[in-house]
């Protein structure tokens, strides 16, 4: 059985990420969702292992000097990581994990040992006006929020460069269908595919019983 | 623009590749394939620069040390090579090119100086007695001929490992789906995506003009 693949997905906030996952988590019910966990107060209809994993700052440091974070940072004042256990079930079952997270995270996950394990992917958004209009039709921030989500997110986009593929999201569905592609895809690389091992010997001993 | 990826499609004989390549092209018309040029005599039906470009070994060997060549090799007693000048052409047109070549040609290719165009793909057949019904029922080629395209057959799948990708024919329309994947991916590669700093750079003017 081949291992699960950690398929990173970075964008600005407002490029529509999450929508974008949820979707992909529908195609393909072999596709998980790395639950962050956070320091933040969980807001209205939030629920702890759903949205996110509430931890107090003080079970938070703790998980990470025990190194079973994956990533984390520090985000507007909050802590955000990524748990380390779900995932290496997850890919040891041969299940994808999708990480929703910024480049940061995406650069200290490469750098946890599971680099060969993880697909890096950016999302642009067609123009900063879109990305404005999405962001305050949420209706969720303050103004204040949003303009300093607004900083973070030019400061996000300048990382593209680091990522395996990059993709313009000016159509939801266009780069759903693009994301199906390119998980296709690397669920086909030989890398990924030590299980054919097997095949060639098979092909090779019917090939001698032939002659 | 983006520059063409060229696709090396490998396979032993029979295992359903150049059915394959004919199936992308009618596919994406942005695709097509690269012609080889050969030494051995036409077959009933073959036209020179269709099914190949039919040289005289003389005008081959003035190719190859003119660097014309991308690729040749001796097969059963004749030259088989691909032409460079075409692919050159194609790429810079922003066109995929497809090589049905054998692992010997796939390295010599990749040593070309193209190796960060190349895409490499090998075809693994789901067993040896199909890939010799295959050969059998195409009646193209005497008991002996067949004999020695087995041994040949052996003797590439053993450099499957060599591939980016590593598909098994058990169904062509399922393979062929699973190249378009494949291609579609490649074409995502942020290293394949320059043009994208130029919406980048677009989305850093926007953001300035709005703060």
């Amino acid at each position: 059985m081949r291992r699960g693949i950690l398929f990173i997905l970075s964008s600005p906030s407002g490029a529509g990420k999450s929508t974008l996952a949820r979707r992909l988590m529908a195609w393909d019910k072999n596709i998980s969702f790395s639950i962050s966990a956070t320091t933040r107060s969980p807001r209205v209809g939030e629920l702890n292992g759903r949205e996110y994993f509430f931890h107090s700052k003080v079970k938070f440091e703790e998980m990470i000097s025990k190194g079973e974070m994956l990533e984390h940072a520090s985000v507007f004042g909050n802590l955000y990581g990524s748990p380390r256990e779900p995932v290496d079930i997850a890919i040891n079952e041969g299940k994808d994990v999708i990480f929703d997270i910024d480049w940061q995270g995406g650069q200290q996950l490469r750098n946890s040992g599971l680099s060969e394990d993880a697909v890096s992917i950016f999302i642009l958004p067609p123009s900063i006006s879109e990305l404005e209009n999405r962001l305050k039709n949420r209706g969720k921030d303050s103004e204040t929020v949003i303009e300093s989500r607004m900083k973070k997110s030019l400061d996000e986009i300048s990382h593209w460069a680091e990522y395996d593929y990059c993709l313009v999201n000016d159509d939801i569905d266009n780069t759903e269908k693009k994301l199906q592609y390119i998980i296709e895809a690397e669920r086909l690389k030989r890398s990924r595919s030590p299980f054919l091992i097997d095949l060639v010997r098979k092909l090779g001993r019917e090939f001698e019983q032939e002659i």
